[in-house]
């Protein structure tokens, strides 16, 4: 199997487009036809998630680099929420689209090892194609992840700069000459460029808010190897301009994450011509839109 | 329900002991007994995993301040493992003994409101006591976890200095005049001073590790409201000495944890004698043992 890096760029690719679709299931804005009574049985509402989950990964197939499953949205409803998103990342993988599951995990030791044998690749238990992590327990917790994906040819994504206010709070002091978040771009980088891909990119990439234009041009100098997941568009605020600088030439080094506003199109204006029957096209077309926006100045 | 705070106080008192024992189920340590081959059925092992944990909190339940149940080795086994958490905690609540969950989860707006959701509380769906949370992604990160861990009478503990040798990559770097944890650890010390509870610690702790005894002093310092928990016991090479200076007068203010070398006391030679059946003895020895270490002091 080619490396995650180079999946990826092909994805990219293949589908002309850095799309990445946001998988986050709430229970209060399913469309419609899956509505159900959350309190009354979770089980029902894992089932929902997964539905929902499932028909969005049929529209959006073809016109994606990769989905995103939110862990949190799926851990939230127990064990029955597990199975779906076990169930959702198969369905994924089954239709060729790629996983980055969201889930933000970071510790130390033999613990990091767990973490990284239970999401990484197609031996784990949950075979993801990549995993977000955490860097704040420093190098030695991301080197078990790093050498997971790398067996694996998995990929990672490590926080570096995200998309909210607060992101400023730790990762903007001044450390030691520069921000703490060009520290962790700094190993973020070296993990990257010790494998690279045929694209040029390694498989252990960096998030970065599309929230922050000016981070994410000196983000992407900083860090010329590494894959950029770009959150924080769309719903959050940012526009295609403010993630033009994550590219290069040829239209790789970056995906770009909506959620919200492409898996509840159904209940934005502009989409409301589409019955609540029809919610998939909502969801197709918004996906469509955001892909025209972000390669228009290809 | 008291909060969090008190209730944690309350157990250190009724048990004389800041013992936390961590719940690290794995494959190819488990007690004879309960031995599975983890390659062949999975949902075996994890049924080995939650009696593993049953027996132990048998064993300890009035010999420690809490569990903690580490979420990785859980999410390893996939869903049906964490049909087995939850079973876990579940059995541990029943049997009145706290629960911090250790999974180091952080997100940001509504994906960290679904984490708090999810784990914090008894009307969720993980009905944790407490969590770890890692503060990365910075205040605003922090707040949906605080605010229902106030609405629920549970707790936080929020990574600030870990107990691995990469601690140092990030949280030691100064930044602005000291170093990270000491940021961080200012952002703990006013979340907990927010709600005191009667013994007067709040419900927002901070982890801090046993590996680093000067730090944990200044640390203990810096957030005189804050309860620490202490990993880095035993097996990482923390001993009672160096976590001394995270307790108050009362013996309150701390928690120390010890996972390996409690729950698979049946391998070190000095719980040798007891027969492979008699593993949950070992596992109460080494509680009682490390209980003692820790209070002789007092």
């Amino acid at each position: 199997m080619k490396s995650f890096s180079d999946r990826l760029a092909d994805a990219v690719r293949r589908n002309a487009s850095p799309v990445v679709v946001g998988l986050d299931p709430r229970a209060d804005r399913l469309p419609p036809p899956l509505a159900c009574d959350a309190a009354a049985d979770v089980c029902r509402l894992a089932e929902a998630y997964e539905l929902f989950c499932r028909e969005i990964i049929d529209v959006v197939a073809n016109s994606v680099a990769a989905v995103k499953p939110q862990s949190a949205f799926f851990e939230q409803l127990g064990p029955p929420g597990l199975a779906a998103l076990h169930a959702v990342i198969e369905y994924a993988r089954a239709k060729n689209v790629l996983v980055i599951l969201d889930a933000k995990r970071g510790d130390i030791g033999s613990t990091a090892e767990a973490y990284a044998a239970a999401y990484l690749g197609q031996s784990s238990a949950w075979k993801a194609d990549s995993l977000t992590v955490n860097p704040y327990l420093g190098g030695d917790s991301l080197a078990p992840f790093v050498a997971a994906a790398h067996q694996q040819q998995a990929g990672l994504f490590v926080l570096v700069k995200t998309s909210n206010p607060g992101s400023a709070d730790f990762q903007d002091l001044q450390c030691e000459g520069r921000p703490l978040y060009r520290h962790v771009a700094a190993r973020v980088e070296a993990l990257a460029a010790e494998q690279l891909g045929e694209c040029g990119y390694g498989s252990i990439g960096a998030v970065v808010g599309a929230t922050h234009p000016e981070q994410l041009a000196e983000l992407r100098e900083a860090m010329p190897h590494a894959w950029l997941l770009i959150p924080g568009y769309g719903a959050q605020g940012g526009g295609a301009q403010d993630v033009a600088s994550g590219f290069d030439a040829q239209g790789l080094g970056a995906v770009v994450n909506s959620s919200r506003a492409i898996i509840f199109a159904h209940q934005r204006p502009e989409y409301a011509r589409f019955a609540p029957s029809d919610w998939q096209r909502a969801v197709e077309e918004a996906t469509l839109a955001m892909r025209d926006e972000l390669t228009a100045n290809n």
